[in-house]
């Protein structure tokens, strides 16, 4: 049983924090009242308290509350009881060095896997992937593992970015890098641009927002899926 | 006794593969008949012996033998004997790891350190930092460790970008990862643009190129430091 939202990006250019995902979180998390979320990526060095103050901003205009998983004295209790799970963006290997440290990695992934309502959105959307090695982060920590909640069979790149064809910058382009993935490891990617999110209902795995997502397999040339297809059997 | 050359990137739009450092390598090398080659970043996922060709080529324009490290029986000993030694870009974590897991990390940095001629270019400047966590590449392999050669006081940012005003992506900026990285560390950074380079003779550090390089230290609004100055206090 499976009931998750992973979103590319928490905010679109010109609008409010996950304003565009206001819909889906309604939805997700009907019927909750209070959801727990994972501040631990830390954008832009936030404290875990800011974080969460931020992310509970938005919530309000769901009517749900919202409650730092650090707050609680027993967070792998809290998160066995948990009517919904939120886990934010910002640095990913801060984010998976914490779930590590605190132990609740597993708990996590449990908890996603017996159907509590769970919204990732950028690093909170990688960790959902079987590794974090398609994030786009730098290393400002180093994590135990690399591995991560493995809610879905393959990895994603969030905030998908194409080449810029008039760019004169030699730095790798997000394409290059995700081949040099793949010459070490074999599961797929999926480049999800900002806007679109994938909806996970059991084992379907829908793309949804008006975007396509673009897919890398190893040795294969990297292709489109248009929004509304399914990604069911990509692994 | 150090003697290096530290280059944001290996080419210049526009260019050929090391062109615009042809005159640096000349200098750098002056004598030497035969330099030993790093291709362990494997960049686009070249193998070992396609990268050591490639800059083979380049390096035939300072008439100068490359060696790739991977052609000796004795790699260690190799270097103690070294006449220069060049580590090229690509995949940061794959260098890193590839240099751990052929114990050549110690023996590089001593070679180094002995003032044997380094040049590095993108991911073989950064690893002249004390650590590579300043990188902006995909974490594709999982290194035993984040430290590298410490050749430096303080870490490098190579291919260093400003943020782009224009932009709708709403991926972090390099400067806002740079922000993330002092929240948890404490070194200085470089940020290195494209046709800069750091030249280290014994204890100077000189920025050279044509262009200035941003600083980053902890707990200080960024600053920019032109080139032809030195860095040689930053630490």
């Amino acid at each position: 049983m499976k009931n998750a939202i992973l979103a590319s990006t928490s905010t679109l250019h010109d609008q409010k924090y996950l304003e565009y995902l206001l819909p889906e979180i309604k939805k997700l998390y009907s019927g909750a009242s209070e959801v727990i979320f994972f501040p631990f990526a830390r954008p832009g060095g936030l404290s875990l308290d800011e974080y969460t103050e931020k992310a509970s901003e938005a919530f309000k205009m769901a009517n749900i509350d919202l409650k730092g998983i650090h707050e609680y004295s027993n967070p792998a209790e809290a998160l066995e009881n948990a009517e919904g799970i939120f886990t934010g963006g910002g640095n990913t290997f801060l984010l998976v060095s914490e779930l590590y440290r605190n132990k609740l990695m597993q708990p996590l992934r449990e908890a996603v896997l017996n159907g509590t309502p769970y919204l990732g959105t950028s690093a909170g959307t990688n960790i959902a992937g079987l590794t974090m090695q398609t994030t786009n982060d730098m290393p400002i920590v180093y994590p135990p593992s690399f591995k991560t909640l493995g809610i879905i069979p393959f990895n994603i790149n969030p905030h998908y970015l194409d080449p810029d064809k008039n760019s004169t910058h030699k730095g790798e382009t997000r394409e290059t890098r995700i081949k040099e993935f793949h010459t070490i490891n074999t599961q797929p990617v999926v480049g999800l641009r900002e806007g679109s999110w994938l909806e996970i209902m059991d084992n379907k795995i829908s793309l949804k927002g008006s975007l396509s997502a673009r897919i890398f397999e190893k040795d294969r040339l990297p292709y489109e899926v248009d929004a509304n297809n399914t990604l069911t059997d990509l692994n």
